[in-house]
């Protein structure tokens, strides 16, 4: 179709200005969470609106009860090429401790490290404006060599993402038509390290619960009725204990439904990411993995289920002794969710588990906290393998397909409300202290981020 | 020796008089823990301390610390008469929230009820300090009549036993030869029911412990470690659950070392007095007995050890839901022990167990929370069967020999540093509302109570 070198070598020729526009854009304090800083994310939206149209896209920001959108359109050189949806953020993350700042945190510079290596200082340099605007920036090398783009694109620029989204939903349902592509980029993550490209593919899903278990109508005197009356605590951390096997595995019925197990070549390739127990667990402190026994630990963050207690309390809890029978005790707790795993089924068959161990005399009580499938793109995709394709090019390193612990809520959203896939490709580094003070992205991430995505859009291209 | 009944009539026509004491002595708001009241606190030893003078006791008011004890002797009549330590406390508890209650608690007052039930209300009238006096009039009707005891008798009466009795120890250590009797008297319990005597000849021991597993050196995110990292509050609760088995016993190798089966004849007892555990278990609202199975609820409280967890605490316990995975969890934890199951042993043999929970990268800290033995007096020691048949005679009804679920620690110290075995006779009853607004105590208690220690004092006389 075109030629990709030339538009690489614009992209070099590019990053100068290219830093100066995302200067001008962390400069703006887009702080979502603090409603003093509304006007601010306002002129954030406005600036990339701005940004789009003059790039040719057909851009608006788009009002919300909270901070608005910005979405752009621009349409492929040819009718049939493919859709997609870029998604990223322009919001931050507060700056307190504002004293532990090296540099003005709304004052991008360019700091050299020695040995060549350069970062960009400032809040949202890494999380999200670095990020998105290495998109932004390729779609401009990419018009200014070809006139056009390859592919149709929408972009859709959040101001919520660090304060929890509550107005992504209701404007993904509203304008579903409009948003809905093919399948959808997010560039919000990171690289492996820093020589080596990653694409998640595999995002864990979520089902929270809480429960309380109620034994007495009061609390009791354990020297008057212990022995003889029911302690909820006991209750409760049998049921907490009952969850998992001496193997790991959890027991509730039905609950590896839907767990595959990863592909071969997958886990091999993780082998050679050289992440063992030691060097992972050993940051925190620990040494020995703790769930499912015979995986590794990047198969147990990445592709099994889990069931964690987030936190346990009943009883007297503060300084001294109290010699109580509790008339209450509860936990919270959490499934983590892999493959095709139902959230709902998973409930209820975690809630049948705990109903069957309350004695007849006692009571429970659920409180559900939150629902979300795992996200399990397919590791042999086309969209997949040419990003990984043209990352691994651009990296002269073979790009790793990863799996990611945590949920990412727009994804789920992606493919629950519109449909769509989505690959999440980004040039983050686990030391960029995102949501810390001294947040940086690094030069190279920036540069070679733009590029990356120069040829993911030219390798997209090509059905 | 002596003829009872003179005594006994002595005591019926001294009652209007010794209620004017009791009322005196309940005026003065001797309330231990708050240093407000402090010089009540000795007023009331030295009210007592007059009492016993002008009843010919030697006796005096000793300073500690805290507050003063009072001490006061009284040699028997024959020199190889037995010889008694009395225990009472003339201290009482606060009285918030005083506008709940319904006559001034420093005011005393006789309340007629109806149906010839009469009531003595005031704070202390119950605790302790109605109840100490009946021994002291019994004395008094005794001396009035045969101008003599047929014991002796040695007095000591505490100022801080509602206050964690701080110089007790102490003041036991320091006084040891003066106070050693043969056995001591202690008058602070009550009454099976109102018409049923009891004596409690079994206390149940207690250890305490409080544990604090440490996994990781920091908090983790649940969704990015899950699955690998180590869980304190799943060690935590899988060392809970694995504490009992599935008959409800505990399973720490040697816990039920010193733990005998109570006598066939006590037991039979027991089952006269009508606590089942739809009753026993019904006032709080449970149904089902939850400890060690095919045990009637009067033997689970009072003659089987137990392990109760008090409190527990870890992770995130506020509102909403955090997906954290804790890098600390506590839970405090008591064992009531019975029979002559050695605190320290106990101690130990539960460390150890949980430490064998404890994965290698993880540690376990402990914390102690002090230890008492059990105290078991033999069911068929002589005293005990002089004491009960008094009370079953006074009472017209078979007296009966309980268990207390709780400890009474006076009753630990008189044995470990005194030597003594202790009798616990008292009159209260379980509705003297004692520690809360509208204290009362039966004018039937304080009546049949100096009786009933005129005819203890009789027969313990009767070697």
């Amino acid at each position: 179709m075109t030629d990709l070198s030339p538009v690489l070598s614009r992209a070099d020729e590019n990053l100068p200005a290219a830093l100066d526009r995302l200067f001008d854009l962390v400069r703006i304090k887009s702080i979502s969470t603090d409603p003093a800083y509304k006007a601010d994310c306002a002129k954030a939206a406005d600036w990339l609106a701005n940004e789009l149209t003059a790039l040719g896209f057909e851009a608006s920001v788009r009002p919300t009860p909270g901070h608005p959108m910005v979405v752009g359109h621009h349409a492929a050189s040819t009718p049939d090429a493919p859709h997609v949806l870029f998604y990223g953020h322009y919001d931050v993350q507060p700056v307190d401790p504002i004293e532990l700042w090296e540099n003005d945190p709304f004052d991008p510079a360019i700091k050299d490290l020695g040995n060549g290596r350069k970062v960009l200082t400032g809040r949202g340099t890494a999380d999200d404006k670095g990020q998105l605007m290495t998109f932004v920036e390729a779609c401009r090398a990419y018009k200014d060599v070809h006139g056009s783009l390859p592919i149709s694109v929408t972009i859709l620029f959040e101001g919520e993402e660090e304060s929890g989204s509550p107005s992504l939903k209701p404007f993904l349902e509203a304008n579903a038509e409009e948003l809905k592509a093919e399948f959808a980029l997010v560039c919000d993550t990171g690289m492996w390290d820093s020589n080596t490209p990653a694409i998640a593919a595999a995002l864990r899903g979520l089902v929270g619960e809480e429960i309380t278990i109620i034994a007495a109508d009061r609390d009791l005197h354990s020297g008057l009725y212990g022995g003889a009356a029911a302690n909820p605590i006991h209750i409760l951390t049998k049921a907490i204990a009952g969850l998992r096997d001496e193997t790991g595995r959890i027991t509730l019925p039905g609950f590896y439904d839907g767990v595959e197990e990863t592909p071969e070549n997958i886990k091999a390739s993780w082998e050679t990411l050289g992440r063992s127990s030691a060097n992972f667990l050993g940051e925190i402190g620990l040494s020995e993995p703790a769930g499912e026994k015979g995986r590794s630990v990047l198969e147990l963050t990445w592709a099994r289920p889990t069931c964690e207690v987030n936190g346990i309390w009943g009883g007297y809890t503060g300084d001294g002794f109290k010699t109580v029978i509790a008339a209450k005790a509860s936990a919270k707790i959490s499934f983590r969710l892999v493959g095709t795993q139902d959230p709902q089924k998973v409930r209820e068959s975690f809630r049948a588990y705990i109903r069957s161990l309350i004695p007849a005399d006692c009571s429970v009580e659920f409180h559900e906290h939150g629902a979300s499938p795992a996200i399990q793109l397919s590791y042999d995709s086309p969209a997949l393998t040419k990003a990984k394709n043209a990352l691994s090019d651009e990296w002269a390193k073979p790009a790793v397909v990863i799996g990611m612990g945590g949920s990412i809520p727009i994804v789920g959203d992606f493919q629950t409300m519109l449909g769509m896939d989505s690959l999440l490709v980004g040039f983050g580094l686990n030391d960029d202290r995102i949501h810390s003070p001294n947040e940086k992205y690094e030069l190279k991430s920036f540069h070679k981020g733009i590029r990356s995505w120069a040829r993911i859009i030219e390798a997209l291209a090509k059905r």
